[in-house]
This record gives C-alpha cells, structure tokens and sequence, in this order.
C-alpha cells in the first residue's frame, strides 16, 4: 500500500487550536449567554482600509472587460508590485524588483523554501516560535534540528550556538514572544552565518509594528546580511490581508549555496521552485496591496498599525500594574505573559477562560520553551481591550 | 555552505518558455508591425463574467465594514464554498463538505500531495503530460519513476503497467495531448490502483469541457475509485480564474495509505499538511467561485467553455480539412497537431511562428513523447480563430 509520509510520527507539538475549541464549545455549553473575548489568534479586528478596498474593486471591474481583463500573472507577482514594494520599503537598500517574489504569504514562503536545500541541512529554530517552521522542517525529513531558547536571561533573543547550522530561522520582532532583536543581536547572527556559511531566514512580518530606535526594519540593513540573508514580509498584519493573502520575500541575488562543486546563486533556483510550483496571487489582490503604498493607503494603514500598538501598550500596563510579569508589545502587538508561580500554560489558560471568559494561547503551543507562558494578541479594537481590563481585574493580584 | 537541493541537477525537461520568449523577441525586432497570435499559453481569453465581479466587489466592499470584516479563513476553504461545490458538482456521489480541500490552484495541490508521501514511492506519470508533476516529483528526490508513453497507438491513454507503482499521476482530459480517458479506459487503472494498493492522482481541471458521453464528469463515478483516487479540480478554466487563483481538491476519508503498521485515512493528514504550510484562499475569490453556481454564473462560464470548445472545432477542422493530423480539441480546448514529416517540435514551432506570426507550443516542452508534435491552445475569441485560420492557410498542404 502506498506508504504515508513517515515524518508525521515526528510531529509531537501539541495540536493546540482543536481542544482550545473543545474548551470554548464547554464553557458555552454551560454558559450560553457568556461574551467570549477573543485574545487569542493574531488576527486582524479593523475592517478593511477603504484605500486598498477601492483599488481592488476597480480592478475586478476591469477584469470584466476585453482590455482589461487578466489570466495567469507572473508567478513572482506583478511588475508593478515589485516596484512598488522595492521603492517604498527598500529604496535605500538597492534592491531590484526582480530580488522581491510576491507569494500568497510568510506562512508559505517560510516554508516552502525548504525545498531549495539538501536534505542533510542542520536547521536552528528557536524555541518558542511560529510553529509552521519546526512542523515543517520535521515533515521534510530533516533530522537535524538545534532549538535555541528563549527565556528571560537571554532577552527572548538567544545568542548563536557554538554548533555549525545550514540554515537558521529568525522570526522578528517575534511571535510569541513580543520580542524584536536590535541592531547588535541580529548582526551576531549574520556574522555567525559568515563564519558558518549559513542561512539565516528571518521572518519579518511584523516590520510595520518595529517601533523601537535599535530595532532594524530590515535586515538588509546590517553589513553582510545580503549574502546570507532572505527576509519574508506580509501585508497580512501591515495592512490587514490576512484574508486577502499576500506577502513577499526579498532573496538578494548575492545568496548563494553550493550545488556540486559550483557555488551558485540561490534566486535561480527559488524563482525556478515557485515557476513549478505556484502560480501567483490573484491580480486584484496585488492592486490592492499596491495600494497601500498611495498616500491613502499609507495614512490608514498606519492609523491600523498605530492603533494595535496601542492596545498592546494599555494591555500590557494594565497587568503590569496589578503585578503580573509580561513581555512584549512593543515591536508586535503580542503581549507574553508569564504564567502566575505554579501554573502550566494550560492551567492559566483555563483560569482566563473560565475566570475572564477571556481566550489566550498556551505558550506550549509554540514549543516547549513557551511553557510557563501564555500568548495574548493586542490585534483587538479599544472597546475589547477595555472590557479585557475590567474582566482581569477579576483575576487575584499576586 | 549551505547545500542546494542536489535533484535541481536532474530536471532534464527544457524549459521552453524562456525560449519560446527569446524567439519572439528575435520576430518582433525583424519585423516591428508584425502582430502576433498566441495560441500558445493555455490561457483563458474572455472578460470574467460579470456575475463572478459582481460578488467579488460586494465581498471586498463588505470586508471594509465592521460587520463584514473577515481575517483568516480556514485553510481549507469556507463552509459556503465547499458546500455549494459539494451541492453542485457532486450531489450524486455522496461527498461530504469536509472531504473537498479549496485551494489556490490544481498546480499547487497536485504537486503539494507529494508531501503526504514516502519519499520512497514509485510514481507513474504519463508522457507527455502537464510538466510540474514530474518535476515536483524529481525536486522532491523520488528515484523511481516510471513514464507512460501516451502516443497514437494507445489513443493517448496508456493502459496500466506490468509494474508496480505507488502513486500514478492522470490528467484527463489531457493537458496537452487534448484526449479524455473514457469509462473504460479509467476503470483500467481503478482496477490496478486497487490491485497494487496504488493511489490515483487525478487532474480533472478541464472538467467543464467534457463532451463525449463515455467520458466520466469524475472518476469518482466509477466503483472502487474511492478508495484509492483523489480528484483535483479548478475554476482556473471552469470560469476564467487563472488570473484569481481557486481550485479545489476532492480527497475521499474512505482513502488510506500505511503508516508505521497501521492503515490511516489519507485525509487527516492533508488537512494537517495544508494547516501547517498554507493559509487559504482569499474570502473576495471565494466568493465569486461561489457566484459560478448562482443561475446568471452557470449561465455566463457555461457560455464561456462552449465559445472555447467551438474555437478547438473550427481550428481542429480547419487543420484537418488542410490534411493536416490533429488530436483532442473534444473534451479540452487543446489540440495536439503531429508535425508534417520529418520536422521536430521546435521546427514546426518556428515554421509557425516566421509563417503565420503564431505561437504554439512545442510537444517536448512536455516530455521527450511529446516530440513530433506541437500544442495548439484554442482559449481564444472566435475573431482570432478565424484570423489564425487564414494565416495557416499559407502553410504548404501536406
């Protein structure tokens, strides 16, 4: 019979999402009338900006006539988004558009770009992390795997490993833990990869978020990053596409790796994995994520983002205030909250469920290292964090 | 250093496009005014019906509402869809919504199903056939491979092989042969699949084109072929959406594969799969694939598959009626036209193009059995047609 990919049996994270239903669909059982604040999911809560709605509408009108319709786009996204992309977000970095693949999102490319390398690739992750990372190197095959934790001695940003790795996965400003890594932490890792000849993936989704003077936007900014480095961006949380679906990925085309006994230029073979495998993001989608560039566009968005931090703030001072310990919130509008002395993750997260009818995420949901923690999400509207505050305040002060 | 894929190195298929573009170049700086046909890329030519812009616009205006907001979607499509795809393609064959997986391409799921296997399966592909299967295939570091060559003797369908494989990759109706396998003819493999504890990965995305009464609408009509195929099916064609990206998978729970010592339905593990590397569809193009089954939107794409199919008939006649051999053009707007005597596919491609100014594609762009023919794509508007039809008039009868 034909025979399942082994590598699922590897697969040991805890599933979090399903028995966090199983919890909600309990406590509604025995509460039906119970309002259930959602601080759970990094989701988006502000609707659309009418900018980038505009820009899309206008688009699929045109697709309905003979000069303007469209079928199949450039699987790396249009020209007119790269350019857009490379001209406001990049320009002082000389990038070109064709360094910037547009994909359906950081989700995606985070992954997917595992196909591009041996399978005898030593990845380092972090620990706790976004969870596609681990779940996916594991499900390659990859047996080598360094976790790297991160705890309140190291910042939330740990140093290099003395071991050797081939590619390493950094994600900030980070989720979960709320963490962005400054100038000097991120340039210890891109002298690590140097000296190492490895990868550094870093996932910087949450860019639109950095707030902080020693926080990079990108790390392309750092000396030497542009031979080591990919960065995935997102307008996921920038501009509020997690329903709409799309990112990009800026692959420098000094990135080499070595095939055989040649050292070649890794964006060939990236751009040559997406023309086999994916075949672009819907037109209209990209019109609307070039719209966030108008000056329409850039006013809302950033009143979006503006807004989210400041939920983060007010969070995180309200359970600062009553004594809790909490991370976080400042680059990224994820607030992690160590647990009070004694209780799991779950243990907490059942406390603000019952207590607060308030939902989190466990912090073992993000790797072993999360335990003790859990996740709140600040991408909420005032009125919700307000109503937050006053349930938490039912919460006994330490 | 980092250590590239080494199974890039294998992929021996050439890959036309680039020089399919180069040659164009060369013809347009010859002769500036020229104006070519494109009867190359498979393509659709027509505007997007207005019923699918029509609930896109009202989607993507609803998002910018309190109210119609919507972030993350379920990574395997909303209930909405998969439900009005279960109502309306598959009423007779007792599908459950959760058994369809939407996507964001038959491309993409159709090389993405790899991920669910041992990378030491045998995988049967037919030749010449839709090139990212075998490619994935190679990339993913599968050795055993065996081609089906699909030639005139064998109608273009290949029977089932002596030897065992694990995994067999079926297009029908045929990209870009243009032949459907009849009952018959898929039963075969039905019947093998079952023998061999094989699994059937079925590309059905020209399903809106079959014609021919013996050709099934899904495999899935014929006994058996639950426990051992998956269907892939898309609105790429269906309904002008290659330029929105949607297309859905039919993966029955009834469908295992071997797991250590157990036998486990396939089913659970594509949904982790697709949970743990992808984050859905955009809700706007869910629901214009939503619009295609509304009264105006079966109307409209209907109108738009019988256009395409009447252009495959005039082209196919006008050829034949030169004395030129043609196949397909029946059941999927692609004709398969055997080069005159003694020209190889890239010959005839230019003879076509220095000629006539016509694009086509050449047969080994899709496998070494593809040589000595050239695909001609009829997703065209009947003015062109009928332009292309005079211009290959000045090819010498054979």
């Amino acid at each position: 019979m034909v025979k399942l990919n082994p590598y699922f049996k590897e697969l040991k994270r805890e599933y979090i999402f399903p028995i966090i239903e199983q919890k909600l669909s309990e406590l509604k059982r025995e509460h039906p009338n119970v309002k259930v604040l959602n601080f759970g999911i990094g989701d988006i809560a502000l609707p659309l900006a009418p900018s980038i709605a505009k820009a899309i509408v206008k688009s699929v009108e045109e697709m309905t006539t003979e000069r303007g319709m469209r079928g199949y786009g450039p699987h790396n996204g249009y020209a007119f988004l790269r350019e857009a992309i490379v001209k406001n977000e990049f320009s002082h970095l000389g990038f070109t558009p064709e360094e910037v693949f547009v994909s359906d999102g950081a989700n995606s490319d985070t992954v997917n770009i595992l196909d591009l390398f041996s399978l005898s690739s030593v990845v380092g992750i972090t620990d706790p992390t976004y969870p596609a990372y681990l779940d996916s190197t594991i499900l390659s095959g990859r047996k080598k795997i360094l976790l790297f934790p991160c705890l309140p001695e190291n910042r939330f940003a740990p140093k290099p490993p003395k071991e050797h790795c081939d590619l390493v996965y950094l994600c900030s400003p980070n989720n979960p833990t709320g963490i962005a890594m400054t100038r000097s932490e991120l340039q210890e890792w891109i002298d690590y990869a140097i000296n190492e000849r490895a990868l550094l993936l870093l996932d910087n989704a949450y860019e639109a978020f950095i707030s902080s003077p020693e926080v990079p936007r990108s790390v392309f900014e750092l000396p030497g990053a542009k031979e080591c480095a990919i960065e995935f961006r997102s307008f996921s949380k920038t501009a509020g596409f997690t329903g709409l679906r799309c990112a990009y990925t800026i692959l420098p085309k000094s990135v080499k790796a070595q095939l055989g006994r040649k050292f070649v230029s890794l964006h060939h073979y990236w751009d040559r994995r997406q023309a086999t495998k994916f075949n672009g993001v819907p037109y209209p989608i990209q019109r609307g994520a070039e719209a966030v560039y108008t000056k329409e566009g850039r006013e809302e968005t950033l009143a979006q983002v503006a807004l989210y931090l400041a939920q983060a703030k007010r969070l995180k001072e309200g359970l600062e205030n009553r004594g809790f310990t909490c991370y976080g919130g400042v680059d990224i509008p994820f607030i992690w909250w160590k647990t009070p002395e004694g209780q799991t993750s779950w243990e907490f997260f059942d406390t603000l469920l019952k207590k607060c009818h308030l939902i989190s995420i466990p912090g073992r949901g993000f790797g072993m290292h999360g335990e003790g923690y859990i996740r709140l999400s600040a991408f909420t509207i005032p009125d919700k964090t307000t109503l937050a505050l006053e349930r938490l305040n039912k919460l006994k002060i330490l």
